[in-house]
């Protein structure tokens, strides 16, 4: 008789595979399956042996995590494969969503990854280093009021701001939107934008909110923006966000 | 003559070496001197083999990286150890910070790690998944009228958030302020807290803000506590926090 099956939701970290974690790479090598869509299925294609590779289509995320249960209720071992870390605008809810709406009993591993805003910060050089939020601004799943909500709450109260999913070819509208919110509450801050962060192709820019869409050229699905607090300041081509030391011992 | 020196701020990973990426393992391989706290110092104790260590206090950060600074310009390459991402509460800035003071022209590269939410998450299941909020409970270095406004703006506006340095031994008053703040916003949603995340001694409870306190035993500052968000649920040790597929799509 087979072991029982299991399934892994495999973060494999921004884009270049030197920042892949060592538990992502086993736990790759160790499926009998592995299933992503093609962009990440090409990221790892070097870490791929013997494993069946199901390539599946954006938008089709349902099918493929009930094919990954599938498969493990017949006793494989599955790894979905996330970008960035599982739990960040990736596969980890929905598997452990559709298992918990058939109460299943398959076991799972969600492997953790490096996820873009802390790629891109180390990009830019250390935009973070403070309380910071996520904000998503693709509306697709969740409702548009909700965004700017946050978006103005985030602003209001000094988070360092990290904006995924900037824009796509069918959206356009949000990010205009939300850069007119953010401008009201920090008009002169650094803004870093990171498109294909550690990944071939990748581009930079350094500007604030009124000049940002001028390097509307880098901005897509692939991209990062992350927008400084009234404390972020611009050092070369980095955005530094101090942590406090000077105030509290100076130098 | 010695080629010029270099620094390197290296992300470890939050605590198993399993959880550490690979262009950090690299970087540590590749450095004359490893310099970090003895936390972090031992956590990659197994990748050390000719480097130069030194191993610094906590509170002494700043003459840590002066350290640093010096080594490189004599021709050293340096590798400063942060616990999880160096953007996230680690020593990025404060690297930045100390060469834009006496704009210094030595080669930072500042390498990315998973950081604790991440880790915390993917052992408590699929917490985040939506957008999100780091905050920090020290005020050591920010007042806390600045953390509580965050506290409230993020509870108010549907993030789910991280409490990062919850408790020490010297600061117990602003956990219990914080759950104040946030049961105002969110009586009900499910809250993980995880002590040690990948390290010995993991402990983990999924409990609500009501009885958070019961379970102070593990607070301290090797915890990180997720709060969640109104759609948040728990199935059986797992907490979920939709994507908002279902509402979209049905599964």
């Amino acid at each position: 008789m087979r072991s029982p099956g299991r399934i892994q939701v495999v973060g494999i970290g921004p884009g270049s595979l030197e920042d892949i974690t060592l538990r992502a790479t086993s736990a790759i090598a160790q499926s009998d399956y592995v299933i992503g869509v093609s962009t990440y299925i090409d990221q790892i294609s070097s870490l791929l042996r013997n494993q069946k590779v199901i390539k599946g289509a954006m938008g089709e995320e349902v099918q493929r995590v009930k094919k990954a249960i599938e498969l493990a209720s017949e006793g494989n071992s599955v790894s979905i494969v996330s970008g960035g870390d599982p739990n960040v605008f990736g596969m980890g809810s929905l598997v452990l969503e559709l298992l918990a709406a058939q109460d299943g009993t398959i076991d799972v591993e969600i492997v953790p990854g490096v996820t873009a805003v802390n790629a891109v910060a180390a990009i830019l050089g250390a935009p973070l280093s403070s309380d910071y939020a996520i904000i998503s601004l693709s509306d697709l799943l969740i409702p548009w009021a909700d965004i700017e909500k946050r978006l103005t709450s985030a602003a209001e109260s000094g988070f360092v701001i990290a904006l995924y999913n900037p824009q796509s070819r069918r959206r356009k509208r949000n990010l205009a939107r939300s850069i007119e919110l953010l401008k009201k509450h920090r008009p002169h801050v650094p803004v870093g934008i990171v498109q294909n962060g550690t990944r071939p192709g990748e581009m930079t820019a350094v500007t604030t909110l009124e000049t940002l869409m001028e390097h509307e050229a880098i901005i897509d699905m692939h991209t990062t923006i992350i927008v400084g607090n009234r404390e972020s300041f611009v050092w070369k081509d980095k955005i530094i966000t101090p942590r406090g030391y000077q105030r509290k011992y100076g130098y």
